[in-house]
């Protein structure tokens, strides 16, 4: 069991909601963010500076952030980049920490940068550098780190180069992200356990997905490899419309739920978590995959008798 | 990695539809079960000897011994007995394999035996002896074993005080079965841990409900801890109707999966265990929980390009 603290980062409004053709009214998410703030996870993801046409869902990141620039606890906000443009965006408009990545799937990499796998990595390792010379935090992940839709397997190598280049632009938050839900336990310790090995002293990060059912036993056993950052999404919402099948991300609740039920991270408002799940559940029109938004939390229970 | 070699028994066509109000005609169980034998799966449940009146669906268990114990192949075949009654009815009729269990929770144990805690658990190690004294293969399983909907955390010492009177009544394969759900990873590790520790010759099996998420997560811990012994359910149906809150078991499909990208039981046909899933969740007209019946297997996928 890890000594260190953990720390959520909620993508349910960024990741959880992109590919959803409904669009998610600014209140909506405001009150969305809101509520998972005060539940006392440690990063809300807000949004991502894309294009508006391209995922009209993003379109009203900037107005996200200025709401909450404003007010108490808007150093807990980020939000995704993927390239300069992005950066700029986000600096003019108060986000605290920088996501950014790129896939170490050439064909991944393609389909969702427009650039192979090196030039992809050497410009978000050159973004990573104007964020950090601005002053912000940021997470680096490396996507498809798992395996990849269209490529199958993806070897380790290919995935510790791209971590080398996070590392030497001075990034701190290294992540791999299962964008294809390929992971499985055995080969989340084997890499997470590499990568610890090129910087022992590196904040870790973990995102997965479920298409295969192992989200929530890939983070496990990533927390038992050192992992200390973990992304999840609300419901259960969630998946990269640009992979080949996508899936829903480790669900909040049931990510939180599993902790709490082993003793850490017993802080965090589950009951808030579960409302807003059932709030998005409600919005979209639709059962979500998360399983505690339906159970109830079994956190304290000490029996009905 | 365990060294020895893991077994799966299927308990979908007991445990998973039980519960179900559609009555599978026996015509369709047959179908089932054949072509889950065929899969290499090395053990099916066929049904359970209840009372008809009160669980309708297994009303034609002898009918399926029947049917089997000419074919080859009918060593695989088990079924659960509650009671001395039942172990007759099995015995008649060419039960391979005979599971058991009994509660270590007093109020699941009542609602569901009619009997406390030690009553019950005396009366199957009794019935245990009866059929380990006819020959037969017997698997006594702990039930409620990691917590319980009505009463909340179980004891440990309470599951172990049940597993030393099965092993004393001679039985080898010993089991600890998640009623409610309730388990989570470390307690997984630590009470089978304490089992082993018991007769660390004994086999060790594992019976896991997905309630609150972690049926797969947990499947991966009790590998780890040394059980060989697997219990899943084909497109995750089921769930104890004399539960509180009744959820599926672990699906068949995703643990195999799991598995074989672990590279353990490739043997097993995963395609016709999907099959047989997306023919379960045609029958019952609805989504079933699994999520390779869904995604397809990546097992030996080289990619697509």
């Amino acid at each position: 069991m890890p000594q260190k603290k953990i720390f959520i980062q909620e993508v349910g409004i960024r990741d959880g909601i992109q590919g959803e053709p409904a669009l998610v009214p600014t209140e909506r998410k405001i009150k969305w963010a809101a509520e998972l703030l005060d539940s006392g996870l440690d990063v809300i993801q807000l949004g991502s500076f894309v294009k508006a046409d391209k995922v009209p869902q993003m379109a009203d990141t900037e107005e996200l952030f200025r709401h909450f620039s404003a007010l108490p606890g808007k150093e807990k906000f980020s939000a995704l980049v993927l390239n300069m443009k992005g950066l700029e965006r986000g600096l003019k408009c108060g986000v605290g920490t920088f996501c950014m990545g790129s896939s170490a799937s050439e064909t991944h990499s393609r389909e969702n940068a427009g650039m192979g796998v090196d030039e992809a990595a050497g410009h978000i390792a050159e973004v990573a550098r104007e964020a950090l010379k601005a002053g912000k935090k940021v997470q680096a992940l490396v996507q498809s780190a798992f395996g990849c839709g269209y490529e199958g397997p993806v070897p380790a190598e290919k995935v510790l180069t791209i971590v080398k280049k996070y590392l030497e632009a001075g990034v701190r938050n290294i992540g791999l992200a299962d964008t294809a839900g390929h992971a499985h336990p055995l080969q989340v310790r084997e890499l997470f356990g590499a990568v610890a090995e090129l910087d022992p002293a590196a904040e870790l990060s973990c995102h997965f997905h479920n298409a295969y059912a192992l989200g929530l036993a890939n983070c496990c056993y990533a927390l038992e490899a050192g992992v200390t950052y973990f992304e999840s999404s609300l419901g259960g919402l969630g998946g990269c419309p640009f992979t080949k099948l996508p899936s829903g991300n480790v669900c909040t609740e049931d990510l939180v739920h599993t902790f709490q039920r082993m003793g850490l991270r017993k802080d965090i408002k589950l009951e808030t978590l579960i409302a807003v799940a059932r709030d998005a559940a409600a919005f979209f029109n639709r059962e979500l995959p998360g399983s505690v938004m339906k159970s109830g939390s079994i956190v304290d229970f000490k029996g009905t008798l």
